[in-house]
């Protein structure tokens, strides 16, 4: 009955971690959790508020228009409401692009976002890497002339990596590309990576133009509302036009809707976050340095250092509390941390001096 | 690019029909929206209280495990967390098993829940429709003998039309099916149906023995969660385990999480909606011979009532800032109305009578 899932591995997001910290008997209130990226700040105290008056209305089905969301959305990238497709988390809307193409094969870095393999291997595409870890183009263009991808990955700046290719470059790759392959630009932290350098900037407008290419955003990162999963897909109206037939009605929560609209009015509160997360970034880079420890250029919310033994270091780190990602299980040791608040960042890192 | 999408179309889950309303100047306060089956006593005040305490987590992932979500239906329906998946509503453990199944046919009655036929049609399926619109199980068993469809969806009791065939019965028709067609019975509205009658009872424990039987349920309609998006598919562990193959992490958001969980505590919140429904429904009823207009039963939260020029007359109440749904697109002149609270369905009846 289930053939088609034969060699399909369930994915497991990692068992809730926090559990097994309690086990060490750590005060839930006390753990620091720096392993999902999550924006530490959390939405603005607005946005809760809203989210708060709203609750009375869960029994509702939200607009399925989503127009106010759309509406303001466009105002933000200067676009059209026709140019978006909302999506439970850009996650949702990588899902539509992924059944609509039905693709044989799919390039992308050679480490990078997991769900592009996850939703490409559930359609039976065969997976095809760059052979650098990080992004480069160069690569990507060789891959792509030799396998002809339906689908190419493009995730600027790249997760879990946090490196970030210039936009020129990406759009000169665009040129190169035929029509027949679909690129898909994985936008997810473009805020923190258009704040650090405006190279760095893909404008989703500047996309409208190309019949193969959509750009995918978040509320989940910069915009503090990862929980509520709510994304969206910007490309020309064609594009947009045959993803919808693949969205079901409804597919954010009323909340999430009340919450992402009103995250797009409190711009202030999310330049906040994103310059206090690369003040508190450039701790774990003088950390590095002073340690002669390895770290990869990040233009997120999160920074990749090289640490000997990382396994050992993140168990180690559990122990006291404290939940980073290590890398291993990608082949080299290093762990991820996402950049937390500053009281945050400054246990971690004086926990590392400890047990380094 | 898009060829396998050609014949698709896009599903409209109407538009915003308040903004319709509004545009008769009437204040969004006063409008009386019983189009959508929604719970007219939303959650229970301390599901409100409980989403609104976690409000300060949007930032945060929800526990991917589901782990305290599992255990409550595990202990509300005596069965084991390895029998259940969550999905995002009910609607998204449908698609799981569609996509997990890709079916070249799939069987349902003659009008039933839309959302079968959208995403069969995705995967290309040929849908097979009952002659009789409402469950005739007879007719199901002649339609598998002569298509042997992959999957047998039974609506139990049925959406839009309200019927609901005897667990028995559902029973017997399992026994005769092959194993290799996937039987879905969905219980979105089981709450209502066993409450009114005992032998509409599907107690999903009974459907883990088959190696083909999945049941879903969802929050939605008796936990009046409609916008939260949360429901759950039960079978055997062999079933579960492959559609969990097909489960994107973080399929319901952290405060639908949240709000499921604080539901299922609040039995007597539920029961008293439930009560009151079919109390408030036999106002429908007693309106319905009054006027000698026929009805179909219902097992639901709501009832179709056959009014001679439904177009109009659902025009005229939307005039009067009351929505219902009109049933002329499936091919017959009736309203589906969901029950409201007291004030809400006399006021809708005192209109009916005025219109009529």
């Amino acid at each position: 009955m289930f053939e088609k899932l034969k060699n399909l591995k369930t994915y497991e997001a990692g068992k809730p971690i926090e559990l097994v910290v309690r086990e060490y008997g750590i005060n839930p209130d006390e753990i620091i959790k720096l392993a999902s990226n999550e924006n530490p700040y959390g939405p603005a105290p607005e946005v809760i508020e809203k989210v708060k008056e709203n609750a009375k209305f869960m029994h509702r089905y939200p607009d399925d228009s989503f127009y106010e969301l759309k509406d303001k959305l466009s105002n933000l990238f200067d676009i059209e409401d026709k140019n978006i497709i909302i999506g439970a988390g850009s996650d949702q809307v990588i899902e539509f692009v992924v059944h609509a193409i039905n693709p044989k094969k799919i390039l992308r870095a050679g480490i990078t976002f997991a769900m592009y393999d996850i939703y490409s291997k559930q359609v039976g595409a065969e997976i095809i890497k760059t052979k650098s870890n990080t992004h480069n183009l160069d690569e990507f263009y060789e891959e792509y002339k030799k396998h002809k991808p339906e689908i190419i990955f493009l995730c600027v700046p790249n997760n879990p990596l946090g490196e970030c290719v210039d936009s020129k470059d990406v759009f000169e790759f665009i040129e190169k590309i035929d029509e027949n392959t679909l690129i898909l630009i994985d936008g997810a932290y473009q805020e923190f990576a258009k704040y650090k350098d405006k190279n760095k900037e893909i404008k989703p407008k500047d996309i409208l133009k190309y019949k193969n290419v959509i750009y995918t955003g978040t509320f989940s990162k910069a915009y503090g509302l990862g929980g509520m999963r709510v994304g969206y897909g910007i490309a020309n109206d064609f594009i947009i036009k045959n993803l919808h037939k693949l969205r079901p009605p409804f597919n954010i929560t009323t909340l999430s809707l009340a919450a992402a609209v009103s995250a797009l009015d409190e711009q202030d509160w999310i330049n906040m976050g994103i310059e206090n997360n690369f003040k508190e970034m450039q701790k774990y880079i003088d950390f590095a340095k002073d340690k002669n420890l390895d770290y990869i250029e990040s233009f997120t919310n999160f920074i990749v250092l090289y640490i000997p033994d990382s396994t050992k270091i993140a168990n180690e780190l559990l122990k006291r509390g404290i939940i980073v990602r290590d890398m291993a299980s990608y082949g080299f040791e290093a762990l991820r941390i996402t950049i937390g608040k500053p009281e945050e960042n400054d246990k971690l890192i004086k926990t590392l001096r400890e047990l380094s």
